[in-house]
């Protein structure tokens, strides 16, 4: 995650509105796919000049443009000119480092939003960013990587059993939000199941490398968190807010994607609770696992002293030592010192050291 | 708790208002009861088409339509058309992963509660999640386990004794909530109950199992804490807000709830706060044992030190050491280094080290 | 303080209003006392009969009516049904587990209030509650226990020095709640001492057992917390909010005791601050005296390792060791052994690690 | 700074407005010193009556009372006769355990503030307790130790050079909590001199009196910023609110307080933060210093034990052991016994465990 | 950065309005640079004599006065004058300990901020105060240090390709402010770096030196914090707030850089969460190296147990040990022992305690 804000630093002292691409760049193509639709009529095309869309405008059916790959920064200004958007929201699309934002230029409403993803070579959970542009009846969709995490919505639209087609701009923009939240439950699932191993390995034998797993998690859920609360806000106006582009009908519909984030945004509280706590067991189990092996130890220690006390004090030199000349003395020593070590042993075993 | 996200992610990309059951399957079967009554009348009986229901609706008398099991779908659709429901609605009765919450469509009331029971198998608190759909002359509740949680209920209605049958339903609704958040103090009970095992084991002998103890009391006084919130803001929706279904006289009985609510919460933070300085307790006394035992340990071995030092002094092999030809050398030595221990234990019973 | 849940739980589905005690039974009689006042005259009398009291409600003159134990819930009934309470009153007065709270019915304002004081048996703090109903011309007061708390107040009355009588009902109330603060200091007071001792016991001689206090002591600080800041709310409604039983020129006394509400509130805060550091001192305390024991002993162990080691020399049988046979040796390897330990006890105490 | 609450308890019971002086007496005399001005015109002189005030109020010129202790109770009477005080503000003034806060009667404003300074004798940061009234044209400041601590006011006043003759009795008042304010500074100072102190001990050689001043230091903080917060409350009315006595000129000036008072806060907060590092670092070294020591301890020990085992296996008594009769073979051993303990000790020094 | 407290009390209890710079001296000359413009038009200058810069004022022309060196007392007195400037806002322009803030005159608008650089000398992040007047047709901007920070403005200033100089005063302003926002993603690159030195540390081999870099680095972190968040207020209200200098268009470039400050704001607090995770382990792991020291030590002397046992055995002096006549016994002992520490190593090696 650490890294971004070295690319940050290129755009030092440049002017708004000078669009530099910031982030990773996760996908060098770029691929401009067309839906236009109505309630009776759908045409899905991939454009290959940009100008083929503009005519599309003017037109009364509802189109929405889904642009993969943001790294074509001619083709990103034309839209912009095209569709009259501002300067700052060029600049916004084309760095991937944003937070979620909404931002109502009431003829249309601009939204960043983060979709999460597992990166399995990393190990880690990342971003990727979404603009939507919301027109009255227009949708444009920027994506970052090639993934068409878009298709559920696709499908749903060239299907004539759901009302969706019958529904505007708005009401797709709704669809997409909602498809977008829900990753955040898939991200998640892969949150819960790595707790779980967690736990198990905690319980079994934790090392120095759980620790490690601990905070790996730990940063994950943090970073998840930090995207989800400004995303939260974002939903929150689009169903509280007075947009003259939403719909009264589809408010309703973004309440429900608002509920989503919310359980997101408690369960997220709630996997943090739960690391704190393995925190505490993780020191806890380190430590006393540690404690039992020196006393373990010492308790051996223990046992020999009072043994190579006896061997010292037959050791001695004294003339005068009449066990010494005893035919059995040495057997019984050897037998005595036996017994001790024994009781010993029982005495630890019972007062539960060993 | 934990591994329910699993099943939310069936439903990523579906359209909004698609039922797909969501949460464990805590019941099977399906049981829909109505209670039709006025002042004077009362009639109660078990339905078993849902069509039954339908012609109650335009009947003066209020009906209380209570349906165990969420798992049908066919019928929570064909409730949801004759009521008029919003898709919405149903999606999020069949949801039984919901947050506590309350949305007001005018003509109805659409409340998610959260009731909680103790599992004894999992040793763990769960919730049972209660829909209750509020017209105004009906209310419908939905739930999940086949437990007859509202028997207390039905009785009161019964009895010609109280007033609930001349109030409307609206006071049917509070008096449903009411019971809801009374399970709250049973829980509390058997947390406190919980609580005060520990402190025994506490003070008695504290293993790592007792650490696992405090984790579990602990989640679940989380768990039970992010489930009280949101009720809260639920009930003080319906104490405050401007909800034309609730009339001004049943509002009074909401700030009641309230009431309780806000004593729930207080409570659980109290057991919070317990929970932290039993931890704190936990790691002490944990220490603290280990310590002993080691400084006992440590000890013994000191005591022998002196000893085994004589006994190498007599065993040098110098020709010149006069003792050694002493008779009652060896006796006295033996006696001596009995002397010393004996002092050495003194000196630390004195210190208090023993 | 933990157990009275249980007795919460007696209430579990019951319909609201129905009186049941909650809380431990602190005072088995009953006891009403009338004091009937106005500028020039007043009249004290324990009455009883309950009807006695009613004939004064519609004089002119101020009337307080004391009602020592709550647990008589005809009279209760019979009271509430004489001053048109609402039955939710009259639940709440006798459920003595209530946080404080103010309630404006426009006839009459409810407040439940909490008294501490500290239980010498038990040897923690508790809280007996206090219910005021402030009418007009009428105050009734409820308590649990048989203590004359409000005596102080009575004696004010009596006494034509102060103006008190020539104020209103609303007066009254004030200077009971007045009265009801100031119990909180000495409260503060008893804990002051407490922590006081603490102190001197932590820089003694912390054993295990300070821990046990240090958490009393928490937990009296923080049962007393939870009590005042519903309190602070309760004083903040009387102070600034638009009841019209409360006089202009009272606000300014309640905007006193409220300022003393908010001193309490910081000084809670400033103690809780001073257990936290105090744990810190004794951990820290605990474990460096132990260390000292343990390294005094590793130091103890460490001087005999090079006597045992020369002992052990001087035991080989090697036939050619040329100071075995001099007649100096023993006494020499003594003496030099002497130095040694010395020497070593010199270096132990320059390093100040004894 | 434990102990006043005693002196507090002085009071449960009394009816308000009753003086009784609270917390300690800083000093025993009165002195009242009056600055009687306008631009052209200044009279200082300490009265000895306090008839002599009262004419001056009816004068059209601005006059500042000053009163240098508030334990003669009758005084305080008279002048709150005099100046139509409310029996609540006499009473807050000679309490001298108040927070800071302000009160508006519209006639005059009543302000308390808290003036730090470092008591060297019981080498800890304490208050002392400054009074304000402020009338359209007089301003009288109440002190509670006999220090002048106006003492660069009066000098201002006095020459012609300020503008502070030509503007209102409210920019005196500014003047005056400016300076309060000021002393903030100079305690800083202090703690952060203190602070300083402790972080080269802390470096040194930690002791447990480390972390005695380190919590010291930390009540001090605590306590200092406890003083603070109220008082920025207080400064906030004056810049923000709507006081009639406050001309909209001055008001700027007290943006300018309340910008120090933000600044005082920040800097306590800072240390707030330093010392809990200080708390890290102090538990961390002295563990450290501890661990290395029985580490030391430790491997001396280690040392001997090969050497001991060797003088073990010389000092058997089997019959058939050629090396005993070796010539060389005592020195030999002796020899290798030292190699062995070199090669030890460098073993150690390499994986710097010494 | 602690420190300049003590430069802060030398105005106590000065008037308000002096001129006293406070804080370091960062740069000993003054330079002042003029920049007049309009879309066809620019000129850039610096002038000698202060006087030089007054008959712009009048211009219709923009006019961007930058001023290197605040300590030059006399001149911004002159110019407070000529502008009109409130006495309080030259004294903060002086004073280079402030807090960011925004105090809108009406005539113009005065800004404090701070611009974080890496001082490399004394290791540590440090602030340089820049001060901005921001009138109608002009703009005053003040800096401490020498360092032409607005270098790339000026650049973009003389180019005719970009809109800066068609646009007004305000839009200057807010490429000011925005170029010093800029200067925080420089410093978070650098924190960044440092973090990631010490994470690499921390695996490989934490000493007690890691400790004091992970406080150092805490120190900037909270220092940059305190920085930002007034920051973001200032922006704020430039935002959202009534400022009639700024024009409508000019805000949705404020709303810009505050994203960019919030952006800050997050990262900062991501660094805060990290380094409190990375104080975990280095405890964590130093406590973990500490006891695997111990532990080799102490099993290193258990080995040695049993055979220094056995060589006591065979020194003992009885009569009759047939073992000491045996003539293999003694080389039979010696593997005998060498068998006994090989089986105990492997016995360790299998526990994975060494």
């Amino acid at each position: 995650m650490i890294k971004f804000i070295k690319k940050r630093s290129k755009k030092v002292g440049l002017p708004p509105g000078t669009l530099v691409h910031i982030g990773e760049k996760k996908n060098e193509k770029i691929k401009i796919t067309i839906i236009e639709y109505d309630e009776k009529y759908l045409q899905e095309k991939e454009v290959k000049s940009i100008e083929e869309i503009f005519p599309l405008k003017k037109k009364p059916t509802i189109t929405w443009i889904n642009i993969d790959g943001i790294y074509n920064l001619d083709i990103i200004k034309r839209i912009g000119k095209e569709f009259s958007l501002h300067p700052l929201v060029l600049e916004d699309i084309v760095n991937a480092e944003q937070r979620a934002k909404l931002e109502d230029f009431v003829d249309y409403i601009f939204i960043v939003l983060k979709i999460p993803y597992y990166d399995d070579k990393a190990m880690k959970v990342r971003m990727e960013q979404i603009s939507l542009i919301i027109g009255e009846n227009f949708v444009i969709s920027f994506q970052e990587r090639g993934e068409d995490i878009f298709y559920l919505i696709k499908r749903r639209l060239k299907s004539t059993r759901w009302r969706i087609r019958a529904l505007g701009a708005d009401y797709l923009a709704y669809s997409l939000i909602d498809l977008i939240i829900d990753n955040y439950f898939i991200i998640l699932e892969n949150l819960e199941d790595r707790i779980e191993d967690l736990e198990e390995k905690l319980v079994e034998e934790p090392t120095s490398e759980t620790l490690h797993i601990i905070h790996l998690l730990k940063r994950d859920i943090t970073f998840l968190r930090n995207s989800v609360w400004p995303l939260r806000e974002v939903i929150k106006i689009l169903e509280k807010g007075e947009l003259s582009l939403i719909q009264e009908a589809t408010k309703i519909y973004f309440r429900d994607v608002y509920d989503h984030t919310i359980w997101v945004i408690d369960t997220i509280e709630r996997y943090r609770e739960m690391i704190t706590g393995m925190l505490d067991i993780y020191f806890s189990s380190v430590s006393d696992k540690m404690n039992k092996i020196m006393m373990f130890l010492t308790i051996i220690g223990t046992i020999f002293l009072p043994l190579t006390f006896i061997t010292g004090i037959y050791g001695m030199n004294f003339r005068y030592m009449p066990e010494l000349r005893w035919p059995w003395a040495y057997p019984s020593v050897l037998i005595f010192m036996f017994f001790i070590s024994i009781g010993m042993l029982l005495y630890f075993k019972k007062k539960r050291w060993l």
